[in-house]
C-alpha cells in the first residue's frame, strides 16, 4: 500500500482520527433545539461523533450546568470537544468563548458556565473569544446561538481548525464565586449544596482537600437544624433509613438515604447552605 | 493504492459515505421503543448514524410532530433520512409513505405528519406509498411500525435503495390545514400558536410574509384580551418582566418574556388563536 | 492493493468492525451519569456506537429494567454489548456479572437485572462474574460502577476481550420469580402486569404460550372487579373508548384504549395481578 498517494492518505486518515463532541445544554428534549444542534454540527462536521451529557439542565441555571459539565468532562477521550449552552444573554452583547486545555476544548457563552473548568484546568488554560463569523453558520439568529455559532465552532475545531483561527486570546472572561467551600475558623467551613440528583443525594462542594480524613471521622455536617454524622462508603451499607454522607462520583462529599430522596426528607434545595466542622 | 479492486473500492465507499437518519416520534424516552427503532435500523444499516430529533411529541399529537420536524429538519447534511412516527393509525389501513425532496428522505404514516415538509419543499416533492414488504422486519406487528416498517425502510433507503423499488408513486397523501396564517382582511390575519416551547415561549404561525416588515413596526398581536405592540431582537433586550415578540430561530414570530414563561403568564396553550393587525 | 501490509490490515478491520453497545439505567437524564457512562466506555473503545436504551426506568426498580431489556435487546445487531444498570447494591459485596449469548453480550450487576435474557436464551448461556480489575477504570468509586466498571468492560468487549479474561464462569447467578404466569387450574392462570408504557397501555405477562389462541376467542382478563373480553388487532379498530387486549410489539398481550390511558381508566398499576381465563 502506498501511503504517499495523497488522495488515499487524506481520506484514511479522516477515517482513523475521531471527533468527539459533547453538548450540555438546557434546551430540555421536547422541543427540536438539541436536534437542530447536530445537524448544525453534523453539517460542518460530518464525521463528529455527538454525545448528550445532559439536556435537562434547569432552565438558564448556569450553576448547575457547570456542576454538570466539571463532573463529566474528564471522562472522554482527549481531543473532545464539549459544547455547553445555557445562555440566558443569547444575542445580546456577552461574548461567546473557546476554553482550550491540556486534553479539551469547550465553546461556550461567556457566562461563567466554564468557571468550574476554569479552575480545575488553571494551570494550562488559553481562553478565545469566539468572533470570525467564517465559523457561523451561514444566517445567524439572535436567539439560537447553540446552533448557530456553538454547534457550527465546535464542528469547526473537530475539522482541524486552530483557536487562534476562531478568535483573539482574551483573560477577562466571566467567572462563578469559587467552587470550593470557605473557611470561616480553624475547624469550619460554609458550604453548600452544588445539586440534587435524580436520586434525592445532595452533592456539596467539599472535596478530600477541606474534610482531611477520608471518612468524615470526627467531622459533621450541619444543614439548619440537622447534624450528619453518619458516614457510608456506599448506599447499600446504611442501616435502614439513615441519612449519611459519603464520597460521590464526581469527587465531592454527598448526602443520601438508600433507596429514598435525601433532599426531600431534609427538605433541601440546590444552593442550601451546609457547614462543615470538622473535629481535630 | 489501486482503487479499481472491486472489493477494495466497495468497502472504502461504504466507509467515506456517511448515513444520518434522524427520528422523530411521540414514544417518550422511559419505554424500549426509541432504542428498537435504532435496533431495527442498525441491523438493516449497520453504518447509520442515527440522532434524535425528540421522542416527547405530545402522544398522538400529529400537529406539533409536523412542526417539530419542520423546524429542524434542513439543518442536517443532505441525504439525510429523517423518520417521524406519531402514529395513532398504526395497524389500520393508513398508509406508509416516503416523501423524496431535493435533499431528503421522509419516512412516515400518511396522517400529516409530513404536510408542512409537503408545503415547504412543495417545488420538487416526489411522495410514494411504501408497500414493499421485503423492506420490512420479517414479522411486521399491528402496534410498532416504527420498529417494524418506518425504520427498516429508513435503512434500505440509507443502504440505497431507489424510492421506486419502496412503493408507487402517490399523490392523494392526507395534508393538515395550511401552515400560514389566513388573511382576513387587508389589515388583519388570523393567526395561531404552533407550539409552546421549554422555556414557555410562544411559537406562532406568522413569518415575515405576513409581517412585511422586519420588526413589527405598527403592527400588533392579539390573543384573547390582551395585546402586544413590543418587539424585541433577543431575550435580554427586554425590559423588565414585559411580554414581547421577537424572531424565533425557527423563522416563526414567538411571544416570550425574559427569564420567565410567556404560556403560562398569558395562560396561552397551542393552537389558541392570535390576531395579527397590520399598520400599514 | 496489498492486504498482507500488516499495519493497513489492522487498522481497516478496525474501521469495517462496528462495534454496538447499548445502554439501559435508571439514571435519568438530568444528571451527568448517562454522559459519563458514554465517555468512559469511549475511552476504552472509542469506536464504539452507543444507543439508549432507556435511562427511566423507574429508580431501583430490577424488574422493569429486566422488562425493558427483554422487549429490545434481540433487535440489535449481532455481537452488540448490552451493559444494563439498576444497581441499588452498588459498592457493596454484590457481584458484577457478564452474560454472553448466541448472539449478544451482558453486562451488569447480579442482582436480577438479566433473569429474563437467562430465561429466554438458557439454551446457550453462559454466566461469568466480572473481577479481572485490569478491564476497570483506574479508580473505581464505590458509587458509580455504571462508569468505572460496566462501560468499561463493555469497551472491553467491544475491542475483542474473551469473557473469560474478565472473570470465572458461574452459575448462581441471581433470578428474579419466572417472568410467564402461574397455571393455577386447566383454564386459569395468574398473570401481572409487568409494564405501563408512556401511552397507559399495560404490558401483561401473557404470551401466546398460555393463550393458546391468535385472538383471546372465549378468554378473558379480570382485574379486579373489571373483566375484559375484548379483542382488537390494533388501536385503530376499537370502537369509542372500550377497554380491549391486543398483542403488544414484545410479545406480551397488552390492554390499551385507543387514544387514552388504560392503566388510569383501570387504575392499574404494575405488578397488579391478573386473571387469564381461557374458556375451552
Amino acid at each position: 500500500v502506498n501511503f504517499q498517494s495523497t488522495e488515499f492518505a487524506f481520506d484514511f486518515n479522516r477515517i482513523l482520527t475521531l471527533k468527539f463532541a459533547t453538548l450540555l445544554t438546557d434546551f430540555g428534549l421536547s422541543d427540536y433545539y438539541v436536534g437542530a444542534m447536530k445537524g448544525a454540527l453534523l453539517s460542518v462536521c460530518p464525521r463528529a461523533i455527538v454525545i448528550d451529557l445532559t439536556h435537562e439542565t434547569p432552565p438558564f441555571d448556569v450553576e448547575t450546568g457547570a456542576f454538570l459539565l466539571l463532573a463529566s468532562y474528564a471522562v472522554f477521550p482527549p481531543a473532545t470537544v464539549h459544547v455547553a449552552v445555557v445562555d440566558p444573554g443569547v444575542g445580546s452583547e456577552r461574548r461567546a468563548i473557546l476554553a482550550a486545555t491540556r486534553s479539551y476544548f469547550f465553546v461556550a457563552p461567556d457566562n461563567g458556565l466554564l468557571s468550574y473548568i476554569f479552575e480545575r484546568e488553571a494551570a494550562q488554560l488559553r481562553v478565545y473569544h469566539v468572533t470570525n463569523e467564517n465559523y457561523f453558520r451561514r444566517e445567524v439568529s439572535a436567539t439560537f446561538h447553540g446552533r448557530d455559532i456553538f454547534a457550527p465552532v465546535a464542528g469547526a475545531l473537530l475539522n482541524g481548525a486552530a483557536p487562534e483561527e476562531i478568535g483573539a486570546p482574551i483573560d477577562d472572561y466571566i467567572k462563578l464565586p469559587a467552587l470550593a467551600p470557605t473557611r470561616i475558623d480553624e475547624r469550619t467551613f460554609l458550604a453548600r449544596i452544588l445539586h440534587i440528583d435524580r436520586f434525592g443525594n445532595c452533592v456539596t462542594n467539599i472535596t478530600r482537600r477541606e474534610l482531611c480524613v477520608d471518612e468524615m471521622a470526627g467531622a459533621r455536617l450541619h444543614i439548619g437544624a440537622r447534624e450528619i454524622r453518619r458516614f457510608q462508603t456506599h448506599f447499600a451499607a446504611a442501616q435502614g433509613d439513615e441519612v449519611f454522607a459519603y464520597w460521590g462520583s464526581a469527587g465531592f462529599l454527598e448526602i443520601g438515604i438508600f433507596g429514598a430522596s435525601a433532599a426531600e426528607r431534609l427538605g433541601v434545595e440546590r444552593n442550601r447552605e451546609v457547614r462543615l466542622i470538622c473535629h481535630r
